[in-house]
């Protein structure tokens, strides 16, 4: 009951007091207290009602992040990491309230070795910014989730986007962090070496954590050589089904594609309507190759054949960097689009994700529900992972309205389950997903309790996210 | 320190009495007390003196690893999970006591879904047995450690190998395990998605956690096609550092070669005399590419330019499947060419792994140390990754030899630290790389002990590992 669940706690009144005080002490106007500033830290893109922190401190570096923690494990007072606010899950609000971190003037890159494939960043980072700094090395980072989101709230939700298909999500691309955690001390996952068996591995902790295990403060990341020739494409299909299929036989197939996209045909009139397109209105898939002008042109045939044998009738394909440009600008705007469609309407921005070779049976009978159930809800998906979203419009102010949007995750959640899947490939759990998270994990979810326990006993970092405690 | 750090514990006799009794109940023959088969799950490749269990059971599925660990929680007293006994580091030893869990008969492959490239496998079975269950499906299993060690044992030690370079290690080719926690209930870390945004990363909690967590009844692998075309040689080189510095050139040139397994002109003699080979007794490198026949002939010949650059005189290329087996055959003997140098020493086989960059460094400076304190110690190396191995000979009935080898491994641990590097990329810490771990993760160690602490709060997964409580 991803809306209702959603209650704000008992709140430690005395210490939020104390801990103000002396936050507004150290910080002067680094800590800021108007309700604008506080609304901002916990609206996001988010179809969860905002729920605001009692403050918002930004840290200039490491030592002020000990110092924040010191603070908040003194007097018990929870402390919510905030990036750029991009998250989808309710991840930044604070039900209990607390204060937010806002890590955006840590967005140093602090070291790029270039021999190595590896940069270490401060958290506050984007990954746009990221790459500009980059872009004289011939490296890039490629992890794209969409929204220009903060290296350090990536690392949180554990990101991926549209090209972890060729090049792995963020479990796969941090090396190590630091983090400051419970016992207000900075501690280090691991080094730059490329591999380790040192011990358990902190560093994928901390990936994916949300923010509840501790404060990040700085990401190591592994970089990419820039390709030598980027091309891709559009391509049509007649069905939603043969989209997904031509997916599963390209994957299958072992072409090593950079990006596959799906937009279902809702989609496509949406985003041509908002991006100035002018695609046919059925299901797509968005395609980018990598590699040599040799491999790059391989792939294309391969693809285009696949296609062709699942009735794709048209394919536009470019390696025109301006047309690029504009074809993955549109797909980055799949939600704008979305909203667009009906302004008034919320979107519930959900994802799930399959084994590969159940997508075409997920999807469509997702879209069998959608229709069923009158429902507006565009599909877009980073296919070739299996993971695909629903942007359900739905009047947020309306009880029954809400019903039927929760009803419909629930239905979502449970078919993505039943099919070995996961209630979330991308998003994370934040406070939407964490009934389907209990239905997923069963027991094991209680480990993840334990180590929640073990790590944070007093529950300051981002309490009333991933599980109830 | 390495040899000295063991000592054995404190036992709770009363509890392994009690314990010993119940599985002699409920196992019958299949729990077994002789000395001859504790010595045999004690006695490893490790240069370790061995602690023995006090007895050793063969449970036949998850359903009897619960009753295990419910007895061994009942009367607290140590599991220590067995594979094949192939580990290096003394991970399989009893300095309390306690019951060994031989996993040989929980040997089944479960599922195979080849559709999405995945298996389930009990985590009894050798990779080399998966490897020929799956020759009919065009899939295999890439990680490759060079001992046939149990899947189970490898999940447990991180383990990566020759093909690493390519494929990841074992944290990327896990999609999940099933596991018996202190509570004695199996759990399931993940489901088979690609991708998962689903909470803490428990999946990569248990690799690398050494047995020390719980004890792992399935293992859910990632598979890869079979390449089209393999193609691989040798090629020597004049110096160490020239070696090296090749595999630093192809890693930064994105070849994405399979294998580049270093062995420098010791390792070369030992192994020409061992395996009836006759190469050049100068440092060499032993490659192999993947691919398509034209991305093989590619990598071939960009790979042969650097190497000629590098003032490689011989590059002898084979695609001729019976030479290249003999090839790699010699390099996975490496071990035994070593002992074969002198068979009354003993080997301390240990690794260290160091950013790309720093390899040729790091290896040049090992190989002055040797020589300068007059020891037989070969060097090979998953150069690919930065991970090198020493196989250092030395009399472990001689306690100036002992100290000789221990003071070269501090040494050899404190150079790859100092360089950004861990102290073990494959081997993983068991008993000998305590001190070292200790080294590498400052504060973070802490965390460590936390997750055991939480997880297994009697202490009685594979104790005396990776940490002292």
């Amino acid at each position: 009951m991803a809306l209702k669940a959603i209650k704000p706690g008992l709140r430690n009144e005395a210490g939020m007091d104390a801990a103000m005080q002396r936050m507004r002490e150290r910080f002067g106007d680094r800590f800021q207290t108007g309700e604008a500033i506080r609304a901002q830290h916990a609206h996001t893109t988010t179809y969860i009602p905002a729920q605001l922190p009692d403050g918002v401190v930004f840290p200039d570096n490491a030592r002020e992040v000990e110092t924040i923690v010191a603070i908040a494990a003194q007097h018990r007072v929870p402390l919510i990491a905030f990036g750029t606010g991009s998250s989808l899950e309710g991840h930044i609000n604070a039900p209990y309230g607390g204060i937010s971190i806002d890590m955006s003037r840590m967005d140093k890159v602090l070291e790029v070795n270039a021999a190595d494939f590896d940069c270490t960043v401060q958290p506050g980072i984007t990954r746009e910014a990221l790459n500009v700094y980059l872009r004289d090395t011939g490296l890039f980072f490629p992890i794209d989730p969409g929204a220009n989101a903060s290296i350090g709230g990536m690392a949180s939700t554990r990101a991926s986007g549209t090209n972890a298909v060729r090049y792995g999500t963020m479990k796969d691309n941090v090396l190590a962090v630091t983090a400051v955690t419970a016992g207000a001390k900075e501690i280090r996952t691991a080094h730059r070496a490329k591999k380790s068996s040192a011990g358990y591995d902190l560093t994928r902790l901390f990936v994916g954590a949300e923010g509840t295990l501790g404060i990040i403060t700085s990401v190591t990341l592994r970089l990419q050589g820039i390709p030598e020739m980027i091309a891709g494409g559009v391509c049509s299909f007649p069905t939603i089904g043969a989209a997904c299929n031509a997916v599963i036989l390209t994957i299958q197939s072992g072409i090593p594609v950079a990006r596959i996209e799906l937009l279902d045909a809702v989609q496509m009139r949406a985003s041509n309507a908002y991006s100035g397109l002018s695609y046919p209105e059925s299901p797509a898939l968005f395609v980018e190759f990598h590699g040599s002008p040799e491999s790059v042109d391989l792939q294309s045939r391969q693809f285009a054949e696949i296609a062709a044998d699942f009735g794709s009738s048209v394919f536009i394909s470019t390696s025109n960097t301006e047309q690029r440009n504009a074809l993955w600008k549109a797909r980055h705007n799949a939600y704008w689009a979305q909203k667009s469609l009906a302004p008034a309407l919320a979107i519930l921005s959900t994802d799930v994700c399959v084994p590969i070779s159940r997508l075409a049976d997920c999807v469509e009978a997702t879209q069998v529900d959608i229709l069923e159930h009158g429902l507006i809800a565009p599909i877009v998906g980073h296919a070739g992972d299996g993971n695909f979203h629903v942007g359900l419009l739905f009047d947020d102010k309306d009880a029954a309205d809400i019903s039927k949007a929760e009803a419909f995750v629930e239905r979502l959640n449970a078919r993505a389950l039943a099919m070995d899947g996961t209630c979330t490939g991308e998003h994370g759990i934040g406070q939407g997903k964490m009934p389907f998270l209990e239905a997923e994990m069963g027991d094991a979810l209680d480990l993840m309790r334990q180590v929640k326990r073990a790590l944070d006993p007093d529950n300051i970092f981002n309490p009333g996210k991933i599980f109830a405690m």
